[in-house]
């Protein structure tokens, strides 16, 4: 490649940050209450998905979105989640991480039937476990039904959301899903240049939950800043410790907390550099804290 | 793929569950008493090896089997391992974590002259590590001769078992070996459904050790639960955190303590998915504990 | 491959090791003093690259070496390093973990127009940062440049060295990178038999900086021996833990001491297997700890 061409596809990248794609993954789904139970609608579909402006790939997701919506509840809720599918091939529904019955836990013909198509099933628990961050997904044919996006963020929080986990006042929250595979290196279902950055005012503490349904391990760099990791799997460390580099690997969680003292634009990006950058510049895995 | 052919496809591997092969791994060898020396005999050997029902593999084992025998010994013992070289090939044996004078660290022609086809070599030390969980494995060709299967489990472990050295009373004591490459993914040298789940009763204390001989990284996702990291390579942790899914890399050991307070059947495998279930349903590194 | 081939290869790689090179990376670059500056002076070169006896790769390096050299600063230090780029392609570079002004950050078109050909660009700033082990290196077209040499060290650390900062004598320091991708499987550049041994004599504290700057996690191996973990990029831990097998990803770094309280030859090496030996004996990710 010629290094006109290499200045431009850097540039271009940049310049294009945060790109506008059709539709964004992790937004709030309000529950029903019912009787006491707090109700969530889910519905599996398979979709076009744009991961990147002009790049539609062949995706599944909950309510049309990868990832799925986030849903939040608070200990000692009840809940009850209905999954409807709506794609060509069955599914079920894994809440990973959470403390459910046997019945609720979403393996087929371990613990029920598949969810056909066209057909749904409720998932119901009590909320058990402590406040963290969880995830739901598919549990399904699940290399192809999780590679192609039925993942979403479930947050077990306290009524003061999670600064009152962290003794501290959260001004911006934050979460990022990994993903590779089918949807290409994604955070949150895009890639750069459509990655969203994650906002801040200089002096905010930042809150970033962390979670992998991707096929490979990826090691997270933030720029210019050292954050201390809080919480793993759902569960706050007694022992907090700082990195500026932390792998997460398919299937685990991560709270990170980040002191926004620096002003700028920090990149923040997978540090397996063929996953984020070639000779035309950055792609997939990238995003930025913007510190203002 | 059809509909009805995924069905049938996830129905079949649960349904088979566990299902039958020919020979087990880690299976318990006395040792002889000799002059105060505790005495294990291994003998390495080419084998065909049954990963699951009809899939026959050519594997490399000791004592004919994959994982091979395990070993157990006490503090302080003066320990020798007479190790056999039925195979074809040269090999070594490397005690993966256990502190031996150099002589006996099985590195070929650094330690050691290797092991020739019809010949021997003899392992010896006093135990002089603390009470953990390690390994030893061939360390000549090993890409092909670990690959395949030679690998075992060598426990260090006070007069009262386990149970002593985490301060409650193991009731369940369970070892998993991860494995890929010439085998397939595997958990102690078997793939799903032929894997062996972990069985306890209700409110039992479930330690499971868990090794990587493989040569890929694998997240161990164990649902319905969070467990407790209780001991790394051998050594137990100050700080043990909680957590539902632990990255195991080659080399690598943990023990982690699953407290058995939920009944069921609770997956238990990688969390890279394509390690674990396609379109005809779950196959290679899945099994379950069963919770009665 | 015939036994007497096996044979001869497994003996071939020890006898050589270790072999020499042209030239080797990790090499002490004095800084020059202009009012109250510490002034480095990196060139980022296209090279030929030895990395066993008479292999040859193309290679990118600072200062004509891979790694680059060492840049030891202290706390407090203003510290000035001007980039030179003598290549035919763009470049910048990143201090990986450093606390700098967003300006001096090294991403292009984020925080600085790429360094062209023929130019250069001078990174400026105060040490704010505790002492700890980080890294520089490329941030333009990284997969290609970082892949192929353009990293290096730089050691934030007290006036009296490492030994200040983990409270004992520190008598042997040793820096290891990991590296992948078109240099091969590297340690500090080199693959074995040309990899270079540490040496220590009984009883000395040893400490190694570990960084990795490939493509791949690699899970390091020390023979005969359990490690304290007691740093994690740049950052002392509160709680250090034991260890005989280090995951270290892309990006990340970590401090390991050693007690080297047993004498021998203790193979150090990656323990994802097809990085290290294959049926003609060892090659790539393998050192060795000597202790006389």
């Amino acid at each position: 490649m010629s290094v006109q061409d290499m200045l431009e596809g850097h540039a271009a990248g940049v310049n294009a940050f945060p790109a506008e794609t059709e539709a964004l993954g992790n937004q709030p789904l309000q529950p029903t209450i019912e009787n006491g139970w707090k109700v969530f609608e889910l519905t599996a579909q398979e979709v076009t998905w744009e991961t990147e402006p002009g790049v539609f790939v062949d995706a599944m997701g909950f309510n049309g979105t990868v990832p799925g919506p986030e849903l939040r509840v608070n200990p000692g809720d009840k809940v009850r989640i209905i999954v409807r599918n709506e794609m060509t091939q069955p599914t079920t529904m894994h809440l990973h991480g959470v403390t459910v019955p046997n019945g609720m836990d979403g393996v087929p013909y371990i613990t029920q039937d598949p969810i056909m198509p066209g057909g749904f099933f409720t998932y119901e628990f009590e909320v058990v476990d402590p406040p963290g961050f969880y995830v739901y997904h598919s549990h399904f044919n699940s290399t192809e039904q999780v590679g192609k996006g039925m993942y979403g963020a479930i947050y077990i929080e306290p009524k003061g959301g999670f600064s009152d986990v962290y003794g501290e006042k959260i001004e911006v929250e934050s979460t990022m899903f990994l993903g590779d595979g089918p949807t290409g290196y994604v955070l949150n279902g895009k890639g750069f240049p459509a990655t969203q950055p994650i906002v801040a005012e200089l002096g905010d503490d930042v809150l970033i939950h962390l979670a992998n349904d991707g096929a490979l391990i990826h090691p997270m760099h933030l720029h210019g800043y050292h954050f201390e990791v809080v919480a793993e799997d759902g569960f706050v460390l007694e022992q907090p410790y700082m990195a500026d580099t932390l792998m997460v690997a398919p299937g685990q969680r991560f709270d990170i907390l980040v002191k926004a003292d620096y002003p700028g634009v920090w990149a923040y990006h997978c540090h397996i550099l063929p996953h984020v950058e070639g000779p035309a510049g950055m792609f997939g895995m990238v995003t930025a804290l913007v510190v203002q």
